[in-house]
């Protein structure tokens, strides 16, 4: 049996937790709080970053979402994780590099910080509120994220190439999470909505999606809707 | 022919040029300027992120540090890329990841945005001096990052494990970077200076160590000497 530690709104996580359920591989959740240090966590990764892929003997531990989904296209050849032919390889592997990267440092890990990780961490120490010149920059970076995926999704059927791939779960993932803090506007982005649309009705993004996150604002009333 | 766009002092850029030259992959290095927006590295790769691996008929574009890495690894399964054992494999993408990300976001990148990249906007802007405060931040996660690199060298022959791999020239990337900075107090840490010591012998990375930067401040004396 394998365990995953993750956090619900992490989207690596999110990214991680999909190829798995679209691999039928059965898995344990392991909850954790990123915006706090753990020496447990740390003993599995010491970068301290999720997600973190265990075996039940901890003979196998595949730490953060590069080495697991490479991990996963290595023991898996023939699933839908990587493409077989090395240059389409490459391209999904941009678009996965394009999320892990630029999407993470520039929107989806500063708006987890203000929105959510600071709430938490302001329980013990009385934090100020988001500071509205920082949602402001993140918000001009998301709209290019948000332009990017809808000029993607114009040209091609999925984000890879022709064939779904890890490059669509690992952009779900922090489109979800971007939808859920209720950051998207879909109306702007009709190519991005009709591929997101595609990926809600997916079962392992049904199940994620029914999920709520204690301690976190609710999502929109359209969050979890295919048909939105 | 490949042509690699690349910045002397870019540590990713670094390090797929160790591979490269390790491989004896014949490569033209093409200079870009990572302070700035350009038209033609951004129909290369949207992000703009370097290093681009293209070849001359462009049918071949890989773009950015992870897709290069796996793209050569690929392509040269019996090369000194990674290791053939899928667990091994996971151990030296969690290192390359370790650089790539943490390293870069919190050393490196605001390093040489602080004491490079800045001084050449300030050209044209007449920018302010590093930040003191911004300075002491890098330097202490610097410090956390030597600590590491010097455990890891500590228990282990190279920096993935048994065998001299990708792991090595991602790492040697950013470490070269540093002490070009002259960042590093290799008398605290003689584990990772007896590596980079072995490191600094090869000579790909001897003809790396024997380049200057135009516009960047001398490195140290010893930069480039194996014996420091």
């Amino acid at each position: 049996m394998l365990h995953l530690h993750h956090y619900r709104l992490c989207p690596q996580s999110r990214g991680v937790r999909l190829l798995l359920a679209e691999l039928k591989a059965e898995t344990t959740l392991v909850d954790e709080r990123p915006w706090e240090w753990s020496a447990e966590r740390a003993a599995l990764n010491p970068s301290g970053e999720l997600p973190i892929l265990v075996d039940q003997s901890k003979s196998v531990v595949i730490a953060g979402s590069y080495a697991i989904i490479e991990f996963l296209s290595d023991t898996n050849p023939v699933g839908s994780v990587l493409a077989r032919d090395t240059l389409d390889r490459a391209e999904m592997r941009r678009i996965i590099d394009w999320y892990h990267g630029l999407c993470q440092r520039t929107v989806t890990g500063p708006l987890l910080e203000a929105k959510v990780y600071d709430r938490f961490r302001s329980q013990e120490k009385g934090a100020a509120p988001p500071d509205a010149g920082t949602l402001r920059t993140i918000r001009s970076n998301l709209r290019y994220q948000l332009r990017y995926l809808d000029h993607l999704t114009e040209q091609r059927n999925w984000l890879g190439g022709d064939a779904l791939s890890a490059a669509d779960f690992v952009a779900a993932g922090h489109v979800s999470v971007l939808d859920y803090l209720d950051e998207i506007s879909w109306a702007e982005i009709s190519s991005a909505k009709t591929w997101y649309a595609r990926m809600k009705s997916r079962p392992a993004m049904r199940a994620l999606l029914a999920e709520r996150v204690p301690g976190a604002a609710a999502p929109p009333a359209y969050y979890a809707d295919p048909d939105f």
